[in-house]
């Protein structure tokens, strides 16, 4: 029997989780810095993904999915590895010049990270939340960086549409018919550096980050995860601007990561219902294709999802004269084992601010 | 082809990376707490790991492998969220009044975490660095209790013996044939309380965490994760013993975790090449079990065990009139897709220092 356990319960959740305003760096559940900054980012993309409407942005589009390795897992760590070198070379350092990795993938044991910072060669802190991965990172390395127990750090993630497609569904060469709510796992990865204000010129402030609860209202479809992971993020996203006392006027954009089409509907919804309205919410699972030539059903997701939108567009438009913009990261925390034997899948969101550098 | 790239150099490693001593609370590679603290742990065993010569000091020794749930799976999730509940009330709170969860387990896309955290209903931030997820998570929540971002978060780990068999090896039913090399997944569930200093009564002081690089010598036999995980040990120590400065007599006790005998002696024996000398080097692994009448072969494993003697051998120890004692966690991060792809088998360890109250 698969539980369902956790309610929503979002008007109730904003601000509520224990903060003591003033004291400390943290509103309600909410975490606030004042000295962390993303200082670069590289963006590599599958060539699926180099087609779609973002494909100018990336740094690099992969010319396929193997790049000279004999299976799709060995070329998922190598360009997760590749990601974090061309991030340093970006910075005009040596990857050894950064102090920490974290970083995470959707392989069993997360082992395109492992392996890549085996061969990077950098202290490493392994993370999983799903896609929810790179949100988690960015709050985190926020967080070192703010303490000082980092000067610069890297967050790392990668997925690989086939690697992924054998692992938590069928063997990928049998091109298994999907629903139109499935999602298409996005190959990529992405490094993005946080530092300590000062180290490095900054692109953005890194200025709040809400990690999220897992949210479960007993969706048991792995074709259906957008459905599975609105929840969690109309929980995270209505306690982080609650706590931070913003409304949708506050941001140039919102940005959820990877509901795809289906979801994005769902997340409206249900904030909708709890009197958040955020009329110009978007989501990363829905731009990083083009519905018109490529047929991805729902959207976008996979760990690379969120932050090849994040580098390619929502970062580059707070650049672009933008005061504020939100990640909102979403993961889909299930496994084949818990499919098979029967559970729902649990959602979680993690959402993250980041401000101009001008702006305070 | 399996790649072994990363060589030792544990004497060129130590106080290298990169640290500018006096700026912050980092020291080399190492960061030093001032205001972190553990206030409680929770400690669940297994039926076998009760009979071992720490029985008496878990706070519950399960009945069974199943908790009467249908698979060994959903056990593990019990176990997890029991012991945070058990937590919680050894400090008189609610699970809710904590403010984040860290946690990792062995299972793939860590869903005994997930799920226990869905259940518990706190906001979860999900690690992944197989054995060494114990270590990972003490370091972190450290560092977000000193930054002032956690009043109190929960450090939480598991592993389930019959459950990792299964995923890893073969079907466990079958009751394979091992190596004398071979190591023996723990089955239990820790939970450790992480405060800023003021908000609870201390049990002891996190002073320092040494985040580990991979480290992988070649070794491609999963019935051998000791020797696997050696190398990455003995760096990390070194380094963590460099950057603090000082020598064994600084420690009543240093902990592996979970190396076992071969991976003991082999640690040993790094760490003695490189001129660092820890004659009462001891191992989480080894302690565990009673070979006198426990035929787990080399010893401990799993994400449960170091953290299973942390709570109920090095920590009371430390509170019985000790000065310090170090927990060096060590992980190997492998996956069963990457041993039958034929690659090697990456090590990595984190190193915790943690001090008796009164000491500074």
């Amino acid at each position: 029997m698969a539980a369902a356990s956790t309610s929503l319960g979002l008007a109730q959740a904003a601000g509520q989780a224990g903060g003591e305003p003033g004291q400390g760096p943290r509103a309600g559940r909410t975490l606030r810095f004042r000295q962390a900054v993303v200082t670069a980012t590289a963006a590599l993309a599958g060539p699926t993904e180099g087609r779609g409407p973002l494909g100018g942005a990336f740094d690099e589009v992969l010319p396929d999915h193997l790049l000279g390795e004999a299976s799709w897992e060995r070329a998922e760590r190598k360009m997760l590895a590749r990601a974090v070198e061309r991030l340093a070379a970006k910075e005009g350092l040596r990857v050894t010049d950064y102090d920490v990795l974290l970083a995470g993938d959707l392989l069993n044991q997360t082992v395109a990270s492992s392996y890549a910072a085996r061969d990077l060669d950098l202290p490493f802190l392994g993370l999983f939340n799903a896609c929810a991965t790179f949100a988690e990172g960015l709050g985190l390395a926020a967080a070192l960086c703010e303490l000082g127990a980092c000067r610069r750090a890297v967050v790392a993630v990668s997925s690989h549409h086939d690697a992924a497609e054998r692992q938590y569904r069928f063997p990928t060469e049998l091109g298994n018919q999907r629903p139109p709510t499935a999602q298409w796992t996005a190959t990529g990865a992405v490094a993005v550096a946080v530092a300590r204000e000062g180290a490095a010129p900054a692109l953005a402030r890194l200025e709040a980050f809400t990690p999220g609860r897992v949210v479960d209202l007993g969706v048991r479809d792995p074709f259906h995860m957008g459905a599975a992971m609105a929840p969690a993020a109309a929980d995270t996203l209505a306690v982080h601007l609650g706590d931070l006392g913003r409304g949708p006027d506050a941001y140039d954009a919102v940005c959820t990561g990877d509901l795809g089409r289906v979801g994005l509907a769902l997340v409206r919804r249900l904030l909708r219902e709890a009197g958040v309205d955020l009329p110009h919410l978007e989501d990363a699972g829905v731009q990083l294709y083009d519905p018109r030539h490529q047929d991805v059903h729902a959207g976008g997701s996979g760990a690379a999802c969120s932050a090849l939108v994040f580098a390619a567009r929502l970062l580059p438009r707070l650049r672009a004269g933008g005061r504020r913009v939100c990640l909102c990261g979403t993961g889909s925390l299930h496994s084949l084992t818990t499919y098979q034997q029967g559970e729902s899948i649990p959602g979680i969101a993690h959402a993250v601010s980041l401000a101009a550098v001008e702006a305070s």
